[in-house]
């Protein structure tokens, strides 16, 4: 938990220093609330609540949340009298589905969402990105981010003449990473996408060269279709205010990246750890109508949502966890009991006044079993008070990683621990 | 949610300022941990998940925990060969009712509790002294706690006469500060109390004075019997201890003080704000075998709990929050589009390095519209900064609450808003 909430902790603070609002929504939704939002699959995974009380019968039905964005979309229709839009807001709660617990996949985890709704300006994007910067930067983690478009999604399937299919092409070539580009063409046939068309797909996922290069060669492809050029132009924007915002991130135009989220309607996002394998531990992406179905049309939002548990299995592969992301108490008074004893709170009132963590052991047990508590609990320093130490006024302190021992004065401890 | 973050965020910088680990547990237990925990009301108030999935009906069934002592005591058991006792932990997480909800009354809310666990000194009980100490000073809120402890209760029923029913009189006498005396002993007599008991009890329940005159009188009527003896000493060892802390919170031992919970065998605590009418805001109390039911006696912990909520309507009822628990963001940029956009952004960098919160409005929309929405998020700081303020490298601010304007260079910016 002290490793989680260094996550947390980071990625609020981050949020935080944009200017976004936290909000909470409760454990439960409303069944109708949750249901056929995400697909036939997600709704056997919806946990459902059993009524109880007199009016169990007449009650709506309720379910735990599924992820963040449902609820989050029916809390801005249901307050937009309230909410002052562009509405910023981030949300750090977690969600249950009814899956199967295996590595890596649990019922009850937390998601972390950012969201701008209610503004289409593409600084929007940029400082989504910056964010992502910013969080991973301090977190120590290299990544890449991977950028693409729905409406240059849109402009290839109706290039390839399938515009009528996009969902059936977007959801086969987001696999193209996983189950490589042979599959993915079989997958596109299987569905009934031409053999000619999918000739023509191809050399498309292959583009390769710098961001610009990509573009260009995107160009030849759907530069006379009206989605094509729009999203050609947002990624330009895009890119353009991250550059002013003077983000130096690693940002990759990925045209196989699709995220299967049918209500992404222009930017995608993905976040990929470069030194470690692991799926995304980052993603989002812009929506134009995830209102629309709760009663409030035409309020376009972007958002993204880090992945805690991820990047903690990013943290702790590589070692990227700060020590004192893991040290709970710095300092441990060994109880020698009467006047030793009152000693000791004395001195570590006045430490915690100075920020140091610090606890007596509650007991005048034996020396022993007092050691070996601060040893399995990994506190750095032990101090000693006896009586000797007490009269002189000098704390014996030893420093539990090196085994050294050093005498020091009540009046030096704070800044000897510090 | 930025008010109530303050809260939590005070109560858990205490509570690891004292060495206590954070622990979170899952939302759903085994409907069979937490049934016949809360008595018979409790068992309808639980929440229950339906099963879903193959194997539905041969898994067990699940709830929302009701609290965070049960999910704890179940969680020390399990994990009873890792933890390290005395285990000093914290929880803040929310639990859930299906209670009919009503003002002060939610199906779901924040508990924050802290124990030590595996230890019997009653220098734990002063530390938890000091954390309401602590918390409440931090919080600016005047602040009486309660104190009593099980065994005198114990002993005082014996004392009449009843000790066979000491559950009956502490559950009456727990009504003495909401229903009053006559009530009380109306409630006793219809238990079956006899009146000469009621009579005998009567004045040990008005047994007024310092905490010194309150145990000297109690000597009095329970001084004969062993654990009257070992209760008013289990009181008298936890003062020695908060005085030596230095604590100067005002302690009231109250006689009356039983609050209900049958696992209590120790100290009792309750915490009551002074200049605002609400139930406590805060209790707990020492309970010797509360892991006991789940196979593991003989780990006698003490702990307190603070009511998040509670404490929310106390600061906003007197007025308490700071202004700075209120404000998200410090400063807004005026967006003017085009190069001034452009000069903001990198002028917004350089304030979030310096720790302040700022953002700018994502359009370059109507002057209008974007000072509507600085107004309405209550942000106090307006940054224009115009074509005219770009060339002389100043910002013009303007003051939200005085209306006043000052230009500002953009060097003296981080200084003008610290």
């Amino acid at each position: 938990m002290i490793r989680r909430n260094y996550i947390f902790d980071t990625i609020k603070e981050v949020f935080r220093m944009h200017g976004f609002l936290p909000i909470e929504t409760p454990a439960m939704e409303n069944l109708s609330t949750l249901l056929g939002k995400y697909g036939e699959e997600g709704d056997k995974l919806l946990f459902r609540i059993q009524n109880s009380g007199e009016k169990a019968a007449e009650a709506p039905e309720k379910g735990l949340r599924y992820d963040l964005t449902v609820p989050f979309a029916r809390y801005v229709v249901q307050h937009q009298s309230d909410i002052v839009f562009p509405f910023r807001r981030y949300q750090i709660q977690p969600v249950w589905r009814a899956d199967r617990p295996q590595k890596g996949r649990y019922r009850e985890f937390y998601q972390c969402d950012v969201d701008i709704i209610g503004s289409k300006s593409l600084l929007n994007e940029a400082e989504l990105v910056q964010i992502v910067e910013d969080v991973f930067g301090k977190l120590g983690i290299e990544v890449t981010l991977k950028v693409n478009n729905r409406k240059i999604l849109s402009a290839i399937a109706e290039a390839i003449g399938f515009g009528d299919r996009l969902i059936d092409i977007t959801v086969a070539i987001d696999k193209l990473d996983k189950i490589g580009m042979e599959a993915v063409c079989e997958e596109l046939i299987s569905k009934g996408i031409s053999a000619e068309a999918v000739d023509r797909l191809q050399p498309i996922l292959l583009i390769k060269g710098t961001n610009e290069q990509r573009l260009s060669a995107l160009r030849e492809v759907v530069g006379s279709i009206d989605t094509g050029i729009k999203g050609i132009e947002e990624v330009e924007t895009m890119l353009e205010y991250v550059r002013t915002l003077g983000c130096r991130i690693d940002i990759e135009l990925d045209l196989s990246l699709a995220r299967g989220l049918n209500y992404y309607t222009g930017a995608i996002f993905e976040v990929k750890a470069r030194d470690f394998e692991i799926g995304s531990i980052c993603g989002g992406g812009r929506y134009d109508d995830l209102t629309g179905i709760f009663g409030l049309p035409d309020t376009s939002g972007v958002g993204i949502s880090f992945g805690a548990d991820r990047i903690y299995d990013v943290l702790a592969g590589l070692d990227l966890f700060p020590t004192e992301a893991q040290i709970a108490t710095r300092l441990i008074f060994i109880n020698f009991g009467g006047a030793e004893e009152a000693c000791s709170l004395g001195l570590m009132n006045d430490l915690r006044a100075r920020g140091i963590v610090c606890e007596i052991y509650p007991e005048a047990t034996k020396m022993k079993k007092q050691m070996e508590y601060a040893n399995r609990r990994a506190i750095p320093f032990v101090a000693l008070i006896g009586s000797d130490e007490m009269s002189r006024k000098t704390a014996t302190i030893k420093n539990m990683t090196s085994g050294e021992q050093a005498s020091v004065t009540f009046d030096q401890l704070p800044d000897y621990l510090s």
